[in-house]
């Protein structure tokens, strides 16, 4: 079953080492990046015209192509996916103090964001299997003074956006995804961006779609583009109008020009991990005590994560020391994510609102663990995966 | 007086067009930009390492660079300038709500940082000449709920370092200054960034030393680069622990290979602007009614801007009028800063606290007009603002 080919060649299956030994250590993520000769003529552009930052045509460019890309009507770039956050957050005129219900399982920019906004963050359930915050504990934390609910479609996996939307239309409650995990998904050929009222990309190199540092702030509505405008540039309305406490969330030329070359990668990129994640189901699918990544039948995935979920009790092992095996063979996994929001210092105080005695959220923080997702995991890596998770301990 | 020389060669002085005639624009300013000739190595070395950001090898380096350059202990590189500032104002643990004292002389996004803290921000008057906070006027707004005191060292002017010395001094008072405009400023050799608590400068495009996008937060304590670090990077101490409310400010590795490349031509370019701002002040020196930049002798200029200050009743014509008459020959001067702060719809319901019936800032801010500032500016189009400013109405 393994190694019947090489995934980083197109020419006849390379004979497989056994055991596989990796020289250079296989990364959990690697940057997505243009060939610098396509990137040289864009620069020089960029020189020749002087207009480096500040909307230039490059940024308007590829502004205009993640619109088309994503499928939605408002896209504006941002210099990084946190700052994107903090402005989605300041459109919606939140009330100062009112609560925003998160999802623990994120990284702390989520939580940040509501902070940075003088709102409170509470911290609600995640559902087993999509490890996505749980309609039902959202509910229960509730309150008068609830204004918005903030979903992390985590690792490229869809919250349950139907029952968001109903949360959301039956009171005066407004639904924001943080979407640095999930460029590009669709559900029954909806863009994930379609759902709610604002969905925050990241363009971060980790990410599929990346501009070095960099993010999206996409709605639903062409009539959101005027405020994130104003919000991401000072709140400057006119050369003498300033109307919101805006922030600098300019991306540069450079950056755009970075942009524009990787979006014409993604589609190849997505395809070879898509490969990737069928063969790690190849190898994985067998094993007990292995919670591979959640279906959603309906979904076009982003390809950004491969989690799995290991139950030491199963599977006779635990995540720690699946992580450290692997790690002593140059392959490199991230335990993501662990800690979760409510074990920071600044949230350390907040309970997790749930259904169950012990939050889920508790519970997988012990057991995720995120293998290599990128084009350049090669077949051996894969072999050693397969070796790690089937040794007999 | 006029044309006797051309700035923009160094051959036998040309002979001046008279009246001279303006083909390309003249912009307040223009990006430093190294050749693209030297870029490329750097790119390719990012490319092999495909480290693009998360403090990599060359942030780190400009880091360093820049600590050295700047004679200061602590020198953080962020995003940009905001991104910078409201990490600064973070640093010192300020009580929620209460007041920093600023000026309404600057751009929005002093007043804004303030804002995104939960801080109050507490606008104070300017001093006729420096155009910087006044002391008198900040004591007069020192409440028990004051916390800090933002000073801008405007256009490059520094503020009186040592009058906020003495009332941060004796109150529980800190003191931070907005040095976007003050890269590189000293005071009897003595680096501005030296002063009080914190100093942030600002890298945009139109700045002396640029990254297209950039800050820089600058203290004069090795403490205090640690939590600087965090607050940075998400608060993120460390793989298991988040211990502050941070932000993105992360610089990425592209712009930190423009930023290493551009410090090598600061010198170069700043004294071409010596040279401007020695020309404009032979050709309005002798006009009644125009107040030069402050002169501040033991200070080593930023070469940032060059504001002049038009008295309409003594010279005769508006500023408005000069910047339109200007603008006809195709010399773009910035009526820079008016609007002020409190002309901003967020900050309008607050009053200037002043020692006179009418804020000074008032005044100034219908009066100050900055002139094209940059090493392109040509003989030409000294010859242009000659002629203007000396046309009989």
């Amino acid at each position: 079953m393994l190694g019947e080919q090489n995934l980083d060649h197109d020419g006849a299956p390379a004979e497989p080492r056994h055991p596989p030994v990796i020289d250079k250590p296989v990364l959990i993520a690697e940057p997505l990046l243009p060939d610098l000769k396509d990137l040289i003529p864009l620069l020089e552009g960029i020189w020749e015209r002087k207009y480096v930052t500040n909307h230039g045509p490059l940024h308007e460019q590829l502004e205009a192509a993640l619109a088309d890309h994503l499928g939605v009507k408002t896209a504006m770039l941002f210099n990084n996916a946190t700052i994107g956050l903090i402005a989605a957050l300041k459109l919606f005129d939140l009330p100062p103090g009112s609560e925003v219900i998160t999802t623990p399982m994120t990284f702390a920019a989520t939580a940040h964001a509501i902070s940075w906004n003088g709102l409170t963050p509470v911290f609600a359930d995640i559902l087993p299997g999509t490890m996505t915050l749980d309609p039902a504990a959202v509910e229960k934390a509730i309150t008068s003074r609830t204004s918005a609910i903030l979903g992390v479609h985590v690792y490229g996996t869809l919250c349950d956006v139907d029952a968001f939307a109903r949360i959301g239309a039956s009171r005066d409650i407004r639904i924001i995804y943080d979407a640095a995990h999930a460029f590009g998904a669709t559900r029954s050929g909806v863009p994930v961006s379609q759902f709610g009222d604002a969905s925050i990309f990241s363009f971060h190199a980790t990410k599929l779609f990346n501009t070095l540092e960099g993010g999206l702030v996409a709605t639903p509505r062409e009539s959101d583009r005027k405020k994130i405008y104003y919000l991401r540039n000072f709140g400057i309305k006119n050369e003498e109008e300033v109307v919101e406490i805006g922030i600098n969330g300019k991306m540069n030329e450079v950056q755009a020009a970075i942009g524009l070359l990787n979006l014409r990668l993604v589609a190849a990129e997505k395809a070879k991990r898509r490969r990737l994640r069928n063969r790690y189901i190849e190898i994985l699918g067998d094993l007990d005590g292995i919670q591979l990544p959640a279906e959603q039948p309906e979904v076009e995935n982003s390809e950004q994560y491969f989690p799995i979920v290991i139950d030491e009790t199963r599977f006779g092992r635990t995540r720690d020391q699946i992580y450290d095996a692997l790690k002593a063979r140059k392959v490199f996994s991230r335990k993501y994510f662990y800690p979760i929001c409510t074990d920071f210092e600044p949230y350390r105080h907040l309970k997790i609102v749930s259904t169950r005695a012990i939050p889920y959220a508790e519970e997988v923080k012990m057991r995720v663990l995120c293998l290599p997702f990128h084009s350049n995991v090669s077949e051996d890596a894969v072999s050693v995966i397969h070796d790690v998770m089937h040794a007999r301990p």
